[in-house]
């Protein structure tokens, strides 16, 4: 079956952007999804690279942009009132679902990306994620603990090494084969990609 | 009238990109093309913004993607033997062909730009620039003369300083009106931006 592996975390706007459209362009395409979760901050500090709103110009125009973007695929985007916002429980707890819960791995993502940019929640806060996720029907305690598993932790950081040692120093970044696409800006370049 | 300003360097592969396809965009909307030649060091020097190669894995990736945009747009690509290309002499020759020849400026563009991006020629030898300038029938001495004079340098670093403060941090970047849009890659929103 045809593949795309998406490698993402729920801190970046452009990833939330491309979750709200890589599954019909793989539906469309007869592709499975792979999802990748890594943490965005470890791919900087391996690569060199930064945020674009370290650049204060690119920031602002970046707000645009999305916002563009947004409104031409006709979802809700609202930025969380500080940003970036530290994700590493939230993206723990996406490769423990993965590895321990996979039934609930969809509808945990997607109560993630609503509330930090569909919503512009302040995810940066405990009691927020977890209002969240009890919102969403997740146990707080057992959440709690699977975060803190140690094979849980490991597998986001094999992730993380995963996408760099593949050449992936930003998110979202989507593999069709080892053909790497990065930005939320090149789901065409993907469809194309799945079409072949 | 409606129309676009189009900020651009010679030095930049994306703007070369651009160049090739805003011409049709531009007058399929009716509206003219306002170029705006500047110099992208001092804008990155002025905003604390780099160019993508300095992020190694970022300027891999980016080689890829402006290939896979070339091949859609159907235009040759190919990157000069040492990049990123000092482009001070060349724009400051944008500038003056604006001021003082500006029946030449056309011509000028194209030859630099193709030279620079559709040949892949080293740029960065004076040599060759004056092998292309000959070539295209431009006078070595008129365009040393031309890229000297006082005012054709001052309309450079005016130019750049313009850019920076309408919020330009990269190239290419092109206005509607106060709409800003960044990269060979967001031409569909000036040519929706034309549109309106």
């Amino acid at each position: 079956m045809k593949q795309v592996e998406f490698y993402f975390d729920f801190g970046s706007p452009a990833s939330y952007l491309a979750w709200t459209q890589l599954p019909k362009i793989a539906a469309a395409a007869g592709a499975r999804i792979v999802w990748k979760p890594m943490l965005l901050g470890g791919v900087f500090k391996a690569t060199g690279n930064a945020s674009p709103v370290t650049v204060a110009a690119k920031g602002k125009w970046m707000m645009g942009d999305l916002a563009r973007f947004a409104a031409r695929y006709g979802v809700p985007l609202k930025m969380p009132p500080s940003f970036p916002v530290n994700t590493m429980a939230m993206m723990r707890g996406a490769v423990g679902m993965q590895m321990r819960q996979p039934a609930d791995f969809d509808r945990y993502v997607k109560a993630m990306y609503e509330a930090m940019f569909g919503r512009g929640l302040n995810m940066g806060d405990p009691d927020v994620v977890a209002g969240v996720l009890a919102a969403a029907g997740f146990d707080a305690a057992a959440f709690a603990a699977l975060t803190a598993d140690a094979a849980v932790k490991q597998g986001l950081v094999a992730n993380t090494e995963e996408a760099v040692a593949r050449g992936v120093f930003g998110a979202p970044t989507m593999f069709v084969g080892e053909d790497m696409h990065f930005g939320q800006d090149r789901l065409d370049f993907v469809a194309q990609a799945l079409a072949r």
